[in-house]
Order: structure tokens, then sequence, then C-alpha cells
């Protein structure tokens, strides 16, 4: 099972607390991590599902794998910006957005389009579809519960 | 001045009456129209975009050219799915949605992100930065003056 | 009826003579002139179309439509880099090749795999499909006449 | 470091071997192999770095992860269909071509667009800049070699 852990590049503490744990709990459930390669929340889910032992997938934007976070196994270098977004959210079985911007939301949308599981932690309010989670636990728990129905 | 008219690719009666108005005041005022290329929204505006005497694009998801409406004059066929979105809105100088799915949210978050001006009629809600219109000529003229700032 | 012109973006006079001839005659023939959108071989086809009255589209690997030549009337922006190639062949009902190098020839190939004729001037030897033509003008003539089969 | 194996979706039992024993050898080598995850050539070298133990990556054109061979590990679902040949090229260090047609041709030019070493076996001729390779094992020891300078 492949789930993308998608937000923005740069976030607070708590939020690159919560992505870790995430990405942690993504790792032990035997699940391959993807996100967008680059820091932040893409950062934090990387580091908790490598320190887990997990695979970690990024889909860069741009056109050197040296852009990866360090965390990063396996780079995959598109050179096509933002319309890797939708690869991102392709790959996935189920989608975990943690906060995030703007590019968070186009992923979250493409993501709702193309019928994968949407969770949400502290993401986008007010777009039907997304499932909120209160905690990292709790929004793998539901990821996996969604793919496996 | 290049503008792009973003919705979903099936829609009533209204907002496609709607879109073509938005289609002919962008043609009227010397502007490229650039859609996605398809159905509903898409075929409204570039419908009253042709009927003005303007140029229509269309950026097709698919293989084939046959996939355009029958008003889009220069189809560009990306046969890349969902990521043409990205394309459709990075080609505009502005953006107007015109009520929309999820498909049309990605295009809006994209569009933010890249900095592009969004004006919404009866679009997604709750969408910081998205600019409101009430009507065709309000979102055509607000388009326009956001970009000559 | 779309063709395309692809070539290097920079080349010498003679070359430049010759595209800009092969697109001077695609505009007279009716036919859209797709691009790359950049200098050389797609400005000089460009140019041609645009001075016999053509439609010139430049399918832009970039960023900005500010990257076009300024024979390019209708910019596509992709910030795709490269995978732009793609959409430069499969907007085309056939494609001319005029000189080029590696670019060229991976359009060349792509043109091929998707079954559209490629008519080449001076271009890469030894490519199997490839139909040569000795001017522009046999080219043009070659490329509508298998089309229209 | 990261080797990508590009070759035609169906070959025959002789090429099929070299493509096995090519794959094998990267994952000897302690190298992530990617393909473009379907068959003949691609399943080949995936098929001999699994069963090396090696890493697989599959950059997929379609729209869904069932479509990769079962060798591949980590798939990559870019809807894209030939764009990601580009992503195939990008994401590697070196590329290693197995015969292959027009496909493989466009890889190889963008590949030495992109100033990837290319190292061919039994593949497109009369193309400046592929290495020749006789076997699997010359291939990949120069395409080390190639990226270690």
């Amino acid at each position: 099972m492949v789930i993308s852990v998608i937000g923005a590049g740069s976030c607070d503490k708590e939020i690159y607390g919560v992505a870790e744990e995430t990405g942690r709990l993504i790792a032990r459930n035997g699940c391959i991590l993807v996100t967008g390669g680059l820091g932040g929340v893409m950062e934090a889910a990387s580091r908790g599902a490598r320190e887990a032992g997990g695979i970690t997938v990024g889909i860069l934007p741009g056109f050197s794998k040296e852009d990866a976070n360090e965390y990063v196994q396996i780079p995959v270098v598109t050179g096509m910006s933002h319309a890797r977004n939708v690869i991102v959210v392709r790959s996935a079985d189920a989608v975990i957005a943690i906060a995030g911007e703007y590019g968070t939301l186009s992923e979250i949308a493409i993501a709702l389009k193309l019928g994968r599981p949407v969770v949400g932690i502290r993401t986008w309010e007010n777009i039907e579809g997304v499932i909120r989670a209160a905690s990292p636990a709790e929004a793998v728990q539901k990821a996996m519960a969604l793919v496996s129905r």
C-alpha cells in the first residue's frame, strides 16, 4: 500500500512533529511513503518513515535529485514543477494532508477528483470529501481502512 | 492578454449562459481565451468567444484533438490528463472560475500558488485569494484590471 | 490542419531561411503552425507564418510567456521543460523537422511512436520512418498529402 | 546511484535475458533501478534486480499501478503517457538502453540532451554520444564509471 503525505515546504515545529509521527506510523504499518520530496511537512514525514525503516519516495518538481531532503531514499526527478503534484497523488492509494497552503489544496482537489481517499490533519477546512483526523494515529488508521474497503 | 476560463465539463443552462457571456466579453476586449477544451463551461466560454470573433485555445487532457468542443479554434493535445490543468493556468494572465468542482478547485489552487489573479463567479467559497464577481461583465473587468496593474 | 515545425533553438542563416520559408508555406496553405516557441528554427518558422498572416502557437518549456519569440501569437506556457516536446508533437497532424539536435531527435522519435507523419529537411539521418524532403515546398506538400490520406 | 534501463515493452527471449542480467548487476552494485514499469525489457530488468535484492522503481505512463509488471516494487503513476519518458531519464544518473524502438530512441535523445551518460546494448546505431557495450557486465561497469567521474 502506498500513502502520500502532502503539506507545505516549510512549517512550524508542531506541524513538523505531526508529520514526522505520521511518516513513522505509515512505515510501521508496512506502507510505502510518497511525498513531494522537499522540506517542511515532506521532510518531516520522510524522516519519520526512514527512522522507522520504511521506504520513502520523493517526487521532485525540479531538475536535480539534490533538491530532495536527506530522508528521501528514492528521488524521482520530474522537471515538471507543480504538474508533479498530480503524480504525488496518483501514485497513492490514500492521501494524508497535513496543514498546507495552495499547493496542498491543489493536491487535495486532484486526489478527490481521482477518487483517492483524503484524510486531513489541521488542513483546509470546508472542502467536502476530506475526512478529518485529530492525530497521526487516527489519520493513518483511517487512510488504511479506506483503502482496504 | 490571455484569460483562462475554468469550470466543470458539464453544467446547467444558467451557468452555460454565464460562461458564454464571459467568453464573449473576453473576445470583445481583445483577449485570447484559454480553456481545457472540453464541454460544459469550457464549451460555453469558447462558444461566446468564437461568436465574438475571438481566438480560442483548448488545452486538452486526452490524446486527440477530436476531444475538443467545436468552438475550440486551436487545440493543444497534451495526453497528460489532469496535469494539463497546470498548463491552462500557467498560460493565463488571469483566470476566471465559473462554478466548478474538484478539477476547478485544483486549477484555482494552482493559479493562486503561481500568483495569477483569480476571479470567481458562483464558484468555490471560502478560498482566500479568490476575487468575487457577480456577473461576467464584472469578472472580465476585474480580471483585466488586475493584470494591467 | 495543424503542422508542427521542430528544430534547434539556434541555427545558421541558411537553416533559418529554410525554416522561415517552411512557416510561410504552412500559413499560405491555411494550416496552423505549432512550434516549441523559442529561437532558431522555431522563431524562423513562426516568423514566416506570421508574415504570411498565419496563426502561430508556441508550446513553451519554461514558466513565462516572455520566453516566446516575437512571432508567437499564442503562447502556451507548460513549465514542464522537455516534457513539452510531447505536446508539440501530439498537437500536430504532421511534423516537419528541420536540422536539429538531440531535442529534435526526441520529438522525431515521439512523433513516429505516435504515428504522426514526419518529414525531414537536412535533419537526423538513418531514422527509419522519416520522409525526406529537399525543400520547404516539398516538405509542406508531403506533410499535407500524408495527413489527407 | 540510480540507473535507468530503457527498452521496448515486448522483446524476444535473448534480449529479455540481456535485460534481466543487466538488472541483476545494477542491483548487485548497490544501485537503484528505474524503468518505465511495463513489460519486455522493463520487466526483465526489474526481475533481475528484484531477484538480486535490489530496489526497483517503475515510472508508469498510465492511470493505475496495476499496469506495473510484478517486479516493480515502487510504482510511480504519472498518467502522462510518453511524457513520463522524460522522468525515467531525469531520475537516472546514467541510462542503459537495450534494443528498443521509437520510444527508446526518444529516451536516448532526451538523456543525451540532459547530459546523462547513455550506454547502449544492441540498440539504435548511428546516434552520436551513445557508448556501446557488448554485454550487461560491460554496460553496467561503463555506466557506473561514467557517473563516478
